[in-house]
C-alpha cells in the first residue's frame, strides 16, 4: 500500500528510530510484542468490526450493536486469559479499557462497570462468605452487575445520598426505598437495560437510626425474564455528550425487600437482632476509590496520545497558503502556531505517563500498607492523587481540543475521531471526583502542610518543598530545569502562604472558617494546581533524565527536548505568577520565549517519529486523518461513502418536502 | 405551574426588575412586544415540536427530519414577512438564525445557505441582468442554491482552490472538472442531497490562462427527479461532532458544461470571444465575507447567552455538600468558586454584546462607503473584525464549556443541551477563517500600524492608541477601568513593539522576511489577541457607561458591577502581562483579587435575575437544567422518558446476547 510521500519523507528525516522510543515506553522489547500479539488477537477479529459506522444508528441501535460487542468481547477475553494466563482486574482494565477496548467499543462498553466496579466492589467489602457466594457466578457472568451510587440529585457528596435501607428484624430484611425523585440512582453504567444485579449504596437503618451509607448486593431483573424485579423502577438515563454505549441509567425502589446477608459487611456489620457494628476504621473502603483515579490518568495518556498522533500526521500531510511566491504551500507542520499546538502536548503525553507510573507505584506501597492496617500515607496519596485527577483530565481535555482544532474543518468530522476522543476525556473531569472539588481537597492538605512547615513539623515527601520557603530561603534565578522546578516550588509555597493569611484575616475580621475558606476558594484552587504542576513537572523530569541514560544518544537528545519544551512552556503560561512571586526577570521571559521557539524548529523534523513511537494501530486511531499511510483525502472520502444518506442519489424527503416547496408559488 | 422555591427566593432577592433588562437589551419595550410576537408565531406551532427528540433517531432519520421542518419553516417564513413586512438577510438571519432559529432547528437547517450566501451572492456578485433571470425563481424557492467554495484540500487559503472553469470559445461555454481528489468540494451546507443549484468557485482560465478565481452558478440536480446532472458527483460528507442537519456535501465535476453567463459577471467578465475584463478592485466582493463575521459574534452571544441562563438557574436549583454542620446544603450558586465560573460569562455577554453593535453600526458605515467607490477603511474593518470573530468565538467556546463543566455530570447529557451549544459554538472558530490565521492577519495590520506610529504617521480609530506609547508616555498605575484600559492598552503597544523589533533582528541575522515572520508568529498571535482585548473593553466600558445612565439605579449598579468584574477578571487573567509591561505592582493584584472576590459576593444574589433579563424562551433554552420553573429533576425524568430504549422493559439485546452469555460457562 503506497504511502503518502510527505509521511515518507518525514520519517526519513526524523533522526532517531522510532522502535527504541516504543520499546522505552512499553517497558522493554518483549512487552511490545505481548502487546502488539494481543492487539492482533482482538483486532484482527472480524466480528469487531462494524458494518454502518456506529454514529450512523439510532441510538437504539447503538445500543445494541454494544451489547452484542461487548458480550462477545467478554467472552473472548476470557478465552484469551484462560490461554494466555492473566485475567486480574489490571489486566482487563489494560486489554478491555485503554486503547485496545476504545478501538472495539469506540463509545464504552453496556457492561464494563460489572468487572472494574461489581466485582471489585465484593471483593473489597464482602465477607469472605460473601465473597465466595458471589464471585464466582460474577465472574463466570452468569450475573452481570453494576455499581449505583450517584443519585439524580448528589453526585461528588456522598454523604448526601438519599436511598434509604432500613433495617426490619421481624423479617431481617433491609427494606430499600426511594424517598424523592431525587433519591434515584442516576448515572450507573449498564444499569439501564444490561445488568441484572446491582451493589447499591444507601443510608442504612436500624433501630431507629442512621448509621450513614453502607453498600448492598440487589438484584435488579429476573435472570430468567430479565423483567425488572417488584418495586423496581428502572431505565436508561438518555442521550448523551458521549459513551451513548454505556447504557447509564436511573434505578428507583419501592419497598424493595433483600436478605440481611445482601448488605456487604466486610467492614460495618448488622447483627439478626438489628445491632449495628461499626467499620473498624472509615477510610478502608477508600482504596478501590483512588484506584480508579489512578487509572484514570494513564487513560488521560490514551486518549491523547491518540489525538496527537492523528493531529500531527495530519499536519505532515495538510498543505496551506503560500508565505513564499513561487514556493509549493508548506505542510502546516512548517508553521511555527501549528507547532506550538502540537509538540507542547505531545510533550504532555510523556509527563503524565511518568507521573501515572510514579502514582501507580506509590498507590501499591500504600495499598499493601492498608492491608496491614497501617494508614499513615493515605492523606498524602489521597491528597496527590485528587489534584493530580483533576489537573491531568483538564490539561489533557483542553490538550486534545487543541488537537482536533488544530485540524480545521475535518477535525470536526465525526470520523477523525477527534470530537469522540474529546467527549470522553472531558467526561473525566466531572466523574469520580468532579476536578474543582477535587482541588480544593488537596488544598485543605496543603494549608494543613503549610501549618506544620511553618511550626518545623515533618512534611510527607510531596509537599516536602514547603519547608524550605517556610524559612523563607531566597534563591537567584536560573533558568535550568531544576531552577524553573524551584520557581514553580516557590510559586506554590507562596500562593498557599497568601492563602493561609488571607483566611486569617477573613477570620480576624469576624468571619466563619467555612465562609472564608469559601472566599478563598478561588485562590486555593490555583494553589492546588500549581502545587500539581510542580509535582507532574519534578516527576517528568526525574523519570526521564533516568530513561533518556540508557537510549541511543539522538533518541535521548529528542527526549531531553521534549522535557525542556513542556517546562518551558509551562513557566511561560504562568508569567504571571513567576513575575509575582519568584525574581525572575523580563529579559529571562524572552529568553524562554526564544528558547521555546527554537525547541520547537528542533522538534519539528521530529514529530512525527515521535508519533510513530507511540506505535498506536491504525484501528485504534480510527481516524482517516492519522492512519499510518497518510493517505487522508482517500480515507476522509471512503469514510462519507458509509453514511447511509450516500447510499441512494435522492433522499425521499426531496419528494416529499422539497419538491412540494419548489412547485408551491410562496 | 410550580416553581421550584429556590428560584421564587431567587428572584425576590434580586434588586432589580428583569423586565427592565429585557427591554434595553432588546433596545425598548415595543422591540421586545414584537421579538416576543414573532418567537411566539413560530414556537408555538405544533409542526416545529419533535415526537422523538432528534438525538435518538438515526442520522438518515435526522435528515429527513430536518428538511421536513426547514421546508415548513422557509413557508411559514415568507408568510410571516408577507403578513408583518420586511424579509430581508437581516431579517431572515435575526428569525431563522439565532436563538429562534436553533430551537427549531437545533441541529441546523439543511438549506439555510440558500438565503445566507446562495441569494447573497447572485445580488452581490451578480449583473442586473443576472439578477433578473436568478432572483426571483430562488426568493420564491423554484430552485434551491447553495455556496461551493470550500475544498478537501483548501479551506482558508482561498487561492489555492483547485476546482477549474475552462472557457470554450467555440461553444462559449465554461467546462468545470476537479482535476484531483483534493478539488472536491467539500463542506458546503445542504450540497449532500438538499440544493439542486449553487454558486460555485473555481479557478477560471480563458485563452489558456488562469485568472484566479471567479464564481459561477452550476445547476446540480435535475429539477424534476433531483437527480445528480451528468458529470456531477455529489453526496454527503458525513457526520460530525454538531451541526448534523446541515447536510454538508461533497462535489465533483467532470466535463461539466455551463453557458458562459453563468459566471457572476458584475465585477470581472469574460466576452464571448473569450476576452478577460479585469474586475475595477479586487476588493468589491470581500463585503459578502465580512458580513457573515460580522453576524457571528452577535451569534456567539446568543449561544453563550443561553449557557450562562441554564447553568446559572441549576446552580440556584441544585444543593450539595455541608460545609457547615447542622445546616442544610447550600445552593452551589453559593460557591464562589462557581460563582467564579458563571458570573464573569454574563459578563461576557455583554461585552460581546456591545462589541457586536458597534461592529455592526461600523459594518454599515463602510458598506455604503464601499457602495460609493470608497475603499479607505477596509482594511482597517478588516484588521478589527478578523481579531473580533477570533477572539469571540475562542472566548465564547471556552466560556460554553465552563458552564456545562459547572452543571456537572448533568451537563454531560444531550437534554441539557449543554453539548450542542458547545459543538455550535466550537465550529465558528474553525468555518470563515481559522482563528490562528485571522488573528495573524490583524498582526499584520497593527505591525504596519505600528511602524506608521513610529514615523509619525496618522492612525486609524482602532490602533489610534499605538502613537501614545511609540511616544514612550509613561503612566503611573491606576486600578480604574479607565487605568486598567490604559495597561491593555501599553501591554497591546509594547508586545506590537517586541514583536516588531524580533523580527527585525531575525532579518538582521539574514532569515527571510517569511521565516522571521513564522519563527515570531506565537508572539504576533499574542499581540493580536491583547490588541483586541483593549477594544472589547474599550466598547463594553464606552457603551455600558451610557446604556447605564439612563436606567433605574439598581439596575444601573448591577449593570456596572459586571463591567468591573469583566475587566478585573480579565486582568488578573493577564497578570503576567500586567506585571511585564505595566508599572502594576503585586499589591495591586491582590487589591484586584479581593475586588474580584467582593463583587461576585455582591452579583451573587442579582444572577438569576440578571439572566431572567435576557427572556429566553424555555423552547429557545431546550434544557431540563434550565427552564423558567426550576423543575430540574422532574424535567431530566421526563427526557429520559423519552428515549425510546424506555419504550420497553427488556431490550430484544438481552435474549441475543445477555442471556447466552450468562447462560454459557465462560
Amino acid at each position: 500500500m503506497s504511502v503518502n510521500p510527505d509521511l515518507v519523507r518525514e520519517r526519513s528525516k526524523c533522526s532517531f528510530q522510532p522502535l527504541e522510543l516504543t520499546h522505552m515506553l512499553d517497558g522493554g522489547e518483549a512487552k511490545t510484542l505481548e502487546r502488539k500479539n494481543t492487539e492482533d488477537a482482538f483486532l484482527s477479529d472480524p466480528n469487531f468490526k462494524d458494518a454502518i459506522p456506529t454514529e450512523y444508528l439510532s441510538h437504539k441501535e447503538k445500543y445494541e450493536e454494544a451489547v452484542r460487542k461487548a458480550c462477545y468481547l467478554f467472552k473472548r477475553f476470557q478465552e484469551y486469559t484462560e490461554e494466555h494466563g492473566g485475567g486480574g482486574m489490571k489486566q482487563f482494565a489494560e486489554i478491555l479499557g485503554g486503547k485496545l477496548g476504545s478501538a472495539i467499543l469506540k463509545d464504552g462498553s453496556p457492561i464494563t462497570l460489572h468487572y472494574v466496579m461489581f466485582i471489585p466492589a465484593i471483593m473489597g467489602q464482602g465477607t469472605p462468605e460473601q465473597q465466595a457466594e458471589w464471585i464466582s457466578r460474577a465472574w463466570n457472568c452468569n450475573i452481570i452487575g453494576t455499581y449505583a451510587q450517584t443519585e439524580l440529585g448528589h453526585g461528588t457528596f456522598i454523604r448526601g445520598l438519599e436511598t434509604v435501607a432500613v433495617y426490619d428484624e421481624k423479617t431481617q430484611e433491609f427494606v430499600l426505598n426511594s424517598p424523592t425523585l431525587t433519591a434515584y440512582k442516576w448515572w450507573p453504567g449498564g444499569l439501564g437495560h444490561s445488568a441484572n444485579y446491582a451493589v447499591v449504596v444507601a443510608q442504612m437503618y436500624t433501630k431507629g437510626k442512621c448509621h450513614g451509607i453502607q453498600p448492598f448486593i440487589v438484584q435488579l431483573r429476573d435472570e430468567e425474564t430479565h423483567m425488572p424485579m417488584p418495586g423496581i423502577k428502572i431505565g436508561e438515563i438518555g442521550s448523551k455528550m458521549g459513551l451513548n454505549s454505556t447504557n447509564n441509567g436511573f434505578l428507583g425502589f419501592e419497598n424493595v425487600r433483600i436478605p440481611r446477608m445482601h448488605m456487604l459487611m466486610k467492614n460495618a456489620q448488622v447483627l439478626e437482632n438489628g445491632t449495628f457494628i461499626k467499620a473498624p476504621n472509615s477510610k478502608l473502603t477508600y482504596g478501590t476509590m483512588m484506584f480508579v483515579r489512578v487509572v484514570l490518568i494513564q487513560e488521560m495518556v490514551n486518549y491523547l496520545s491518540k489525538a496527537v498522533t492523528i493531529a500531527t500526521r495530519y499536519s505532515a500531510v495538510r498543505h496551506q497558503s503560500q508565505p513564499k511566491p513561487n514556493e509549493p504551500e508548506p505542510q502546516i507542520l512548517d508553521y511555527v502556531t501549528q507547532q506550538y499546538k502540537l509538540i507542547p502536548n505531545i510533550a504532555t503525553c510523556f509527563a503524565f505517563n511518568f507521573t501515572a507510573e510514579w502514582l501507580w507505584e506509590y498507590y501499591n506501597i500504600v495499598s499493601s500498607e492498608l492491608e496491614a492496617g497501617e494508614l499513615d500515607r493515605l492523606p498524602e496519596l489521597h491528597a496527590i492523587a485528587c489534584c493530580l485527577k483533576a489537573v491531568c483530565t483538564a490539561d489533557a481535555s483542553a490538550a486534545v481540543e487543541t488537537c482536533r482544532l488544530s485540524c480545521g474543518g475535518h477535525g470536526y468530522m465525526t470520523s477523525s475521531n477527534l470530537p469522540n476522543t474529546y467527549s470522553l476525556t472531558t467526561a473525566a473531569c466531572t466523574y469520580e471526583g468532579e476536578n474543582t472539588v477535587l482541588l480544593l481537597q488537596t488544598a485543605r492538605y496543603l494549608i494543613k502542610s503549610w501549618e506544620q512547615a511553618l511550626n518545623g513539623a515533618p512534611l510527607t515527601p510531596t509537599v516536602s518543598y514547603l519547608g524550605k520557603y517556610a524559612k523563607n530561603e531566597k534563591y537567584v534565578w536560573k533558568s535550568t530545569i531544576e531552577g524553573i522546578l524551584r520557581g514553580f516550588q516557590e510559586i506554590a509555597a507562596k500562593k498557599i502562604a497568601l492563602c493561609a493569611s488571607n483566611i486569617a484575616a477573613h477570620l480576624k475580621n469576624g468571619m466563619s472558617n467555612e465562609d472564608a475558606w469559601n472566599i478563598t476558594s478561588v485562590q486555593l484552587v490555583a494553589a492546588a494546581e500549581v502545587h500539581c504542576r510542580c509535582f507532574i513537572i519534578d516527576k517528568f523530569n526525574e523519570r526521564m533524565q533516568v530513561k533518556a541514560a540508557n537510549l541511543s544518544p539522538n533518541l535521548r537528545k529528542v527526549l531531553l527536548l521534549l522535557l525542556d519544551l513542556y517546562v518551558v512552556y509551562w513557566t511561560l503560561k504562568c508569567s504571571g505568577d513567576f513575575l509575582r512571586f519568584t525574581n525572575i526577570t523580563g529579559k529571562h521571559l524572552d529568553e524562554l520565549q526564544e528558547r521555546l521557539e527554537v525547541t520547537l524548529t528542533k522538534l519539528r523534523p521530529e514529530a512525527v517519529g515521535i508519533v510513530d513511537g507511540f506505535d498506536i494501530r491504525d484501528e485504534i486511531l480510527a481516524s482517516p486523518l492519522g492512519a499510518f499511510d497518510g493517505r487522508v483525502y482517500e480515507r476522509l472520502m471512503e469514510e462519507a461513502m458509509k453514511s447511509p444518506l450516500n447510499a441512494e442519489p435522492v433522499n425521499k424527503s426531496f419528494h416529499l418536502y422539497l419538491k412540494p416547496l419548489m412547485r408551491s408559488q410562496l
